[in-house]
């Protein structure tokens, strides 16, 4: 309960630094028999990796990774799937410049304040490359949900201030990819590329927002009273990098409407039991009602920027900061494969959790 | 761990149903030998029971509780503390017709696909009474952060589209408690009031956000990666009923700032390391810096309402339902105790967690 | 986590202390749906409670109990099920000499080392009282545990130095419950009760060990490695007031076995797979094989006895102490129901964990 | 909760099959700040590892190890610490034939019944070669006990029918690692070897047990009720491979004893309370009391041996099994740093868990 695992039957422990010689993951629950598609994790791996368009760190990384337990003759067996992800283009000099000095807004100062003893380099623990492995961990989440064609489809929905507001269901999700910050709309994606690029020449960052879909949970997914279902897809995004809010269905917004406009009524269609609006984002009491689940997730702006600032050093003396190496201006279109790998988790272990009081 | 505790080191493990007999709460990890001030306990029950002005509902639960276990000549004694309440005042026959009816919005539905045999009375477990229990647990938690000087102070900052803009630092707190919507403006307030009673009048309901503001954390509370204080803040507040939506610091506002703007600077002031803004809330990568933290919560409009709606039954039979009953037309000014409470047990369980494994 | 719940997915938290207001009981995880036998958990609180016998405690507790949460016409709704029992036929004043005392071989002085401040009346926590509230829970267990006719039965197999060394399978189980003792051989019962009742004569105490027997388990219960079936068993058995010892199948006899003598052989019967040996107790790898479950638990002499004895007090002093109080003069014919109910517990848990992984 | 992880604030899971590439451990929980003696991880491991000596399995496995996370500068930073051992003299062809056979009194038949498709290698993941990973991180854990000058000592006991009965307190533990099969009496240890020689020439096996004894813990560790120190110990111990019994203390030969020769009286001794005896193990009501904490292990002799055997396969034929591959006839010399490792994690849990709850 040290803070470095996640979930109940589906239980995910993540390990390594930046700067480490690897990171790696270990999936306790996953169910026995299922084949991996080991092509789909790298895929999902390079959807997060830098260096992957010029609107994301020139980092290189070619973030390949290695099945190395829980599988046999390429199914899993149900013994703990362990995913190992080295750590090849790292410059350890970039940072030795940050021995003695706490970057601001980035978790410097609270580890040196928790931990005698800290990897400062490029975040150590606390860098978003832990993240890789969580990518790697929802692919294989992925690949058990999909058994049940259920769908987890998140997009960048705002840069800066540039909002896309189209309703989901308005949108085209295979322009997703067809982009490189990953927003369905090509006009608005425009829009927000050039954003990013110009606060990149500024050596500067900006904020933004993913949006996720998710489609296929049948009614009765999540526990009551603690364990609700948004309350842990609330967790699991919170505890992203850089996420500093989440919201699902009306969200924010939904404060200003009255009950009588925001209630979902109940209809029959089909012979199946619907909502006619969807404001309730497919989860009513913490439990799953079969309609869609949605969900919005803010990011700040990257913390590292190419401006020279000011901090302080562990004695408390000032000191100028200017940044160095290879940082994204915006995390959002990153950030977009890990939200999903977040959702799966949660799913995939609700799903199981699920089974385990269902005749 | 089917979802009815809470914590790791300080755990709550919550009870009882709308109508049925009591609720309750076992809380485990409670340090031994603490002075338990049961006064103190029935105010914050106070604060969040009904009927307590002409904006909550009209009815009336005196919500007295009773501490059976865990307390020896008034002080803890470490062993779990359970605290009961009973349910006086509510009428059963105001739930007939919901037997075989899902009231949209609510849990009726999904709690009727997830367990065979539910209790349909006012929600059952799912319904709101059952956060008196956090609440009187809350009390515990906060009586213990207390001896640290940690100060967790909760108000109404919107209802509807009324927003209160002020920065909490502006604020007098000692205003909260002074009105019936619990907001530190006394302008604002009444505003809240009169646009509460507005939707009332029309037997319709408002949604609205609560604010957060935790004083005295020192650095260093919080864990890596996956329990990060702010996680476990979301997951805490998300899990109160009619929940739609968290942010912590800059929020959802903060995207649209460059890392120029949003950034922290360290500064020295009295020999202490400080930022000069605290657009990061009080958390830096997951673990608190020593600055306040601050977080929001948007809350949906109430289900019930007193005007008819269209719902269909368990055949998928379409019907009129009429709201019945006593209830809220905003949930906001009861949600105040309740984030407290949340946000108490969150910090008590991250306090014995940092004493774990500090020297 | 601070050590007052037990299991997974069927998870009990107690609280209560001997000499306060009740101890109770809260199950979460129960299946929703099932009829409540309530003459059936009285009748296991019987089997536990003092003076059923004059080979046990005279004192004189109803040991009636109220299930308050969880229940709805009288089937589980899938919402914690609460069962408080009250304190009746206590006499604090029993304890009065205790305040500043540590008995020999109780709890006094290792919880006046851990807690600041405890409840030094009977016990406090740390007395077998508690057990009441693990027979409660035990026989929800037992109920879910009954639709799939898994039966648990539990009986004395020896008292100080007498032994019942009868393989189980050649005992008439209906004999149990036939004699004060709880000892399936009549004979071997007699002896019991007289070593027991020489025993009490002198003001002194024995030990004894209880074996218990589970049919039905199907084959695929408990989980690899650390959660292996039988090793949540040791937990359960040891967590028990005044356990020493558990071993199960062939145990510390089958040390001196070659393999050869050992190794339970496949063989086919009927169409299944059985072993012509059971050695291994039903368990292989962690996980039942189908075959009988059996084991056996240790139990030390009560620690009260109504002998003098030496000791010191909370400044080291050297004082006399009388037992004072109606104590047992050996525990195992009322640990025969405690060892049943914290088998069921863990298969309870078992069982929903099973599910979680099957198709 | 799949059953890979053990440990609540000290936390280990493991991961790898005995034929898959590797096995290793993730740490989490390890304080930060330190020194890391890899050196005295390899002495640990190497009394684990096959091929040692003549009486133990003739495989030839390096087990060298690799600590890939974790670590910076030479010692630990909080972050998770994960140990890789890579698997290197396997055979797999050696199992072939078990592919559709299950081995008497082995994990095949339980795991096939649990597990639609496992790997049947050499046992996979419930091959006792796991406990090589337990055993790095007891290495670990007795780093952080020695801090506090706490010692694990173990050794064998038992053989078959050759048994040491000396008291621990009259032993040298200094001879312990002077013989092969790790006894601290030379001629007893003679006896030991003899035997395991002779039941070895046999094609055989046979059991033993291991003994524990653990010095310098201060009173005060342990949960009450359900995690108490003992009842975790048992678990840590049962879930060892080939664990048949638990016993602490007096364990099943204190069942023979009456109260008034069992209990432990309190005596005060420079200035400290101390016990004049130790039947309690040094542990009262789950907590340690400050004197030794001792306990046993019994282990069956091993299933796989090397005389034909009778067995079925997964279609209920009858099918000859002979012993192939290299394999112990007595498990409890490699057992003792085993249970020293498993002992090891159990306390520097429950310190983490003290150190909680302490001022």
């Amino acid at each position: 309960m040290a803070g470095n695992s996640f979930g109940v039957l589906f239980r995910i422990t993540t390990f390594g630094e930046s700067h480490g010689k690897m990171i790696g993951v270990v999936i306790d629950g996953v169910p026995s028999g299922m084949a991996v598609d080991e092509a789909f994790i790298q895929k999902e791996l390079d959807r997060r990796k830098p260096g992957q368009s010029d609107i994301t760190s020139q980092r290189k990384e070619a973030d390949t990774f290695e099945i190395v337990t829980g599988i046999f003759e390429h199914k899993t067996t149900g013994a703990p799937l362990t995913i190992l992800i080295s750590n090849q283009n790292y410059k350890p000099s970039d940072y030795n410049h940050l021995k003695y000095t706490f970057r601001p807004s980035h978790a410097d100062y609270t580890y040196f304040k928790k931990y005698p003893h800290r990897d400062y380099r490029g975040g150590g623990r606390a860098s978003a490359r832990e993240t890789a492995a969580r990518v790697a961990a929802g692919a294989i989440a992925k690949m058990i949900l999909m058994q049940m064609d259920i769908k987890i489809i998140a997009y960048v929905s705002q840069v800066g201030d540039i909002v896309l507001n189209t309703p989901y269901q308005e949108l085209n999700f295979n322009e997703i990819e067809e982009n490189i910050v990953r927003c369905p709309d090509s006009i608005i994606a425009c829009l927000m590329i050039l954003r990013i690029k110009e606060v990149k020449k500024e050596g500067d960052t900006i904020g933004g927002v993913v949006s996720c879909v998710i489609q296929g949970v049948p009614a009765g997914w999540g526990e009551p009273v603690f364990d609700k279902l948004h309350a842990d897809l609330a967790k699991a995004m919170m505890n992203i990098n850089a996420a500093k809010g989440f919201e699902y269905g009306s969200g924010f917004e939904g404060v200003k409407m009255k009950g009588s406009e925001h209630n979902d009524l109940f209809i029959s269609k089909d012979d199946k039991i619907k909502t006619a609006t969807n404001n309730s984002g497919g989860i009513q009491g913490g439990i799953s009602n079969g309609e869609d689940i949605y969900f919005r997730v803010a990011f700040k702006p990257v913390a590292t920027i190419m401006k020279p600032q000011m901090s302080v050093n562990d004695k408390g003396e000032a000191v100028e900061l200017k940044g160095k190496g290879r940082h994204d201006p915006c995390v959002v279109p990153r950030a977009v494969p890990i939200v999903e790998a977040m959702a799966a988790i949660v799913l995939a272990d609700h799903y199981l959790r699920y089974k385990a009081i269902k005749e």
